[in-house]
């Protein structure tokens, strides 16, 4: 078999691959990461490069993606092309799916010190004690005597049963190997780590000396777009620093399900590469994290992982294969704890993971998180939790029950499955207002428009509802005369930005089958939190508060989602953003064990509903498809 | 640096070796096993060895080993001399650890079907259920439907709950590993493999299909001078077959300490070779358990072994260095569950291995399987049990108490530190008798006599007490006319088989310093069952039954035993052999879940009283070098 080197740019990064393989293929080898939305399928036309030097053809049918120009200056998709030469190939900007700009700074957690005590003194719950899933305690010894020869470990278990209370320490064999020398090499003086499972305590690390002055954890959010990572000081439970970066499981597709596909390809290929990527991305946040704060990868001893169950399931390395299929069963819903060098993740060798539990195929630790981070399974009042993504996952309930649902809410509200759709990076609109027939936006990061994200879409679909440029069915006014408006053409569609705003020359505008993308959105949500509320028997005002939570983050207008039918009409004072739950989460296990064991118990005790076969669930759908709703008195407050 | 070529004769095994290696570091690397009692000092002369070619210089110091002729003949000490030429080198029979007549048959333990429950019985004890340490279960589970869609594993995990009860699975990453689509593609008709650790149970297993028809599990005794290996059927708890070899640990030191002192060798580099020795052992064992019975060596899926606590430490590869230096700490008494293939043992990769619990620096898992087997620790009655080797160890008690000690016998029992002793092997002398003032002697295998083993010597030293051949001092009458006395000598010694008799040309002869020897061992174990028995306010007729374990087997003449002042003169039906007891308390750790559970509690809760520093002790043993015994009347029945 011929070998070939394909050249990529503007990265120069080379790489020699074997004939017939796509350029796909090539570029993942190469480590240069592009978008892969439909998983190499030749359908979603978002892997576009140009062949600089050498011949290449594309499969037939990806031509459709090009014009007669972009063809004849060597526009491919990447994914339908095979290699039969040695090539130089340009990976414009927008095939990129490793953007630079992103998570620079601007758009990162807020670190706030002591803010989980903070606010769930707001909230009125019960501050947990700090008690974290790694423990290090720093123990000296008496020596043995005649009198008092128990053994070593025995020793160490003796002590550590009166500073830290009487418990049955499981003991690795690692912890007992050189344990003898390394007492009486340092005098007596040892530092032992201790960890809990489901199943009780374990001695993990005995160290010589002193080391309780280093101590850190690790809270991570690994969802499906990005991955998102805390250091946490284990001694304070202080947030140290964060991190966050694209899932580079996207080149094997953009959501869950065509990462579903990918990791279950009948040859069996597919799995580990899904897991390689989260744990490559882990690992970058954990150098990323370690260079910031100055200390060593080994330092770290304890990490928490949320991420939906299909996320959970590819980090540890189990197949997801039958979530996607009816009757959507996953291998497991609550995980082992594990070493993280298990799977790979390099922190200290004997440092443990915890993945949060998950309630179902489509509920997972994420939103277990979620219920941890909001407090709402701690409350008589009843509460609600919404984490808005691709899927919409919604939990109500209090103290004494939870019921949770999730529903599919297509990629608009991440940007995608929109003309001009873009994820909420530097560059998209963000937000839209249209004031006496005059339009403004603002981007993210005040930069050229690229497209428009989630949160600027919402806000757009609203100002042209309430100008009268859009019914409340969806479509524009055709006797309209709004120069923004191009009702001429073959698709209709609205103007935001026009094309010598832009860097690319190109208008960022909308089409009323975008408008109709998102009302599906907005309306299989809105159609899920009222079949769940109706469900229990309940009305929205019994609502006591309603957390959203998810990419949104802040820059969601309330008023505007709650006007458009995507939210419940509830007094605006009760809905409530509380940013990556799934992150706060994640780092509320790591440090309190009893949040962590809320955790647990919330897994087991959510009832989950299944929505694909509900017809009540139907009925709301299709009630929903019309802005705000077919039922106009569920949203009194709408102003137009 | 040079390297040379040794060739070993009669095995011609060649090795390349770094110059200045010595011979016994060149036959290691070359397999060829020499006795090294001394651990490489030079001062046992144990691991003679002739140059045939080439030139090789002794260290000075060892020449005094050999008689000119030899010198001229080019024996050298293995150990004292260095590779500085080519050299071929012949390993004469009696410098050979590994002797392929050892355990080929004779001496195995008898395989003996249900014989727990037949001993059990008859000493009056509960019988215990079959529950083995590993157990298998063939599952059939019903489909899941969107009605019952719990997870992969938490199916598994309710229909095990209905079969075997109520327990909360502890679950590992690689049985969810690939679990989904293994009860995919087999119908959903699974074999899983449930083991028990002190914590609780675990899912160890997930196999396709019924594999229940196949289930092995290994018992193996870890002694100091021999390892041997019992392959059962754990689905009916049935011995299939046993085999035995030496440790081979023997290569760095005959006795517990001189292995220790290897162990714990400067630079760190002495544990390893010893791990690693056993651990080769106890896989040559499953090789050949599992060649005769046609089985795999990934059909075996649990394992225990029972040693002491020095033999237990090597095999896990912990130091034990701090046991042999006052206090006498080890670095734990119980041992923690593991992977069999962690420390290279060849089962299943994930089968499992529980060492049993130790009590004290000198009283180990053999032991505390002498007391499961022996049932002692099950009774109302007052009994005890001996387990006599270089050292002896002495439990006594009942269900409510146990106290235990143990003393250093020296080698006397074992062959060692005799001028023909020898191991129990083919052609030992094992039977003496003089009767009107003719000797005649039995071997092991009827072979020509090749030295004298340890119940060989017992039965010597009582014949020539009963015949005035010795006094009651252990000193020979010199007054005495007798062809098989030869006083005129250096060394006063009496010839028990005389050098026509031999193979060898040399007579096999006990002289006085042999008998001395003797009496030190004897005395020292006496005056530890004397001074427990004193410590626990008993005297001997309170004794019940007196269990004797250990390598002597069913050789040992009792009556013998008890005359020379070995053993309490109590009733001679109340003396028992029980053989391999630390074997069979492994097997039964193996099977019966209760009879583990009694091993832990019985590690745990027994006293153990060390006698180094005890007076009492000190005093009893100086009163013990005597044939019996300087205190008469402790011996009524003797008939001398």
């Amino acid at each position: 078999m011929k070998i070939f080197r394909v050249t990529f740019l503007p990265f120069e990064r080379s790489v020699e691959i074997d004939e017939g393989a796509t350029l796909a293929e090539a570029a993942r080898k190469a480590e240069v990461y592009i978008n892969n939305l439909c998983g190499g399928e030749g359908v979603c036309g978002e892997c576009r490069v140009r062949i600089i030097q050498g011949t290449a053809k594309q499969d037939e049918s990806a031509s459709a993606f090009f014009s007669p120009e972009e063809l004849e200056q060597g526009y491919v998709l990447a994914c339908q092309t095979e290699v039969h030469d040695e090539l130089t190939v340009e990976v414009p900007a927008e095939s990129m799916l490793e953007d630079e700009q992103i998570m620079t700074g601007e758009r990162r957690d807020e670190v706030v010190e002591g803010e989980d005590v903070v606010v769930r003194e707001e909230r009125g719950l019960a501050v947990y004690p700090l008690k974290p899933l790694a423990r290090k305690v720093y123990l000296e010894l008496p020596p043995p005597t005649l009198e008092d020869n128990i053994t070593d470990i025995e020793r160490v278990s003796r002590e550590l049963r009166r500073r830290i209370g009487w418990h049955s320490y499981e003991i690795s064999l690692q912890c007992l190997r050189n344990l003898s020398d390394l007492l009486r090499e340092n005098g007596w003086k040892t530092t032992v780590t201790v960890v809990q499972d489901n199943r009780g305590y374990k001695l993990q690390k005995v160290e010589p000396g002193d080391t309780t002055g280093s101590h850190y954890g690790l809270a991570v959010d690994v969802g499906t777009t990005t991955v998102v990572a805390q250091l946490v000081d284990l001694r304070t439970g202080r947030v140290l620093a964060v991190e966050g970066t694209h899932n580079m499981q996207a080149q094997y597709g953009e959501d869950v399900i065509s990462r579903m596909i990918y990791a279950c390809r009948k040859d069996g290929s597919g799995l580990i590469p899904l897991q390689e990527a989260v744990v490559r991305n882990i690992n970058d946040l954990i150098d990323a994290l370690v260079r910031r704060e100055g200390i060593r990868r080994e330092e770290i001893f304890a990490m928490t992982a949320a991420g939906n169950t299909t996320m959970s399931h590819l980090l540890l390395g189990l197949t997801p294969c039958s979530i996607r299929m009816e009757p959507y069963v996953p291998t497991a819903d609550a995980y082992p704890q594990i070493l993280a060098s298990e799977i790979g993740i390099r922190i200290h060798p004997q440092g443990i993971l915890e993945t949060l539990p998950s309630v179902a195929s489509y509920v997972g630790g994420d939103i277990v998180a979620g219920v941890i981070s909001s407090g709402i399974a701690e409350q008589e009042a009843i509460q609600g939790l919404i984490d808005i993504g691709t899927n919409g996952e919604i939990v109500i309930g209090n103290s004494d029950w939870l019921v949770c649902c999730s529903a599919s809410a297509g990629p608009s509200f991440e940007g995608g499955g929109t003309t001009c759709g873009m994820r909420a990076t530097r560059g998209a609109i963000e937000k839209v207002k249209i004031e006496d027939g005059q339009l403004s936006y603002q981007t993210i990061g005040n930069a050229a428009p690229r497209g428009i994200c989630g949160s600027g879409l919402i806000d757009c679909i609203y100002e042209l509802v309430k100008n009268g440029i859009i019914g409340y069915e969806g479509k524009f006014d055709r006797n309209r005369d709004d120069p923004r408006l191009s009702l001429a053409e073959d698709i209709p569609r609205y103007i935001i930005a026009a094309a010598e705003e832009t860097d690319s020359g190109e208008a960022v505008a909308i089409t009323e089958s975008d408008i109709d993308n998102l009302m599906k959105s907005k309306g299989s949500v809105f159609a899920a939190i009222k079949s769940l509320v109706d469900y229990i028997g309940l009305t929205f005002d019994m609502l006591d508060t309603f957390y959203v939570a998810g990419g949104f983050g802040s820059y969601l207008n309330i008023h505007k989602a709650v006007a458009i039918g995507l939210l419940p009409d509830i007094p605006e004072e009760r809905i409530q953003f509380i940013g990556n739950s799934s992150l706060t989460g994640a780092r509320m296990a790591l440090i309190y064990e009893e949040a962590f064991e809320k955790g647990r118990n919330v897994s087991k005790s959510m009832t989950n509903i299944e929505l694909s076969n509900y017809q009540p669930y139907m009925d709301e759908y299709v009630a929903s498809l019309f802005l705000p709703h077919t039922e106009r008195k569920l949203f009194p407050s709408v102003d137009y």
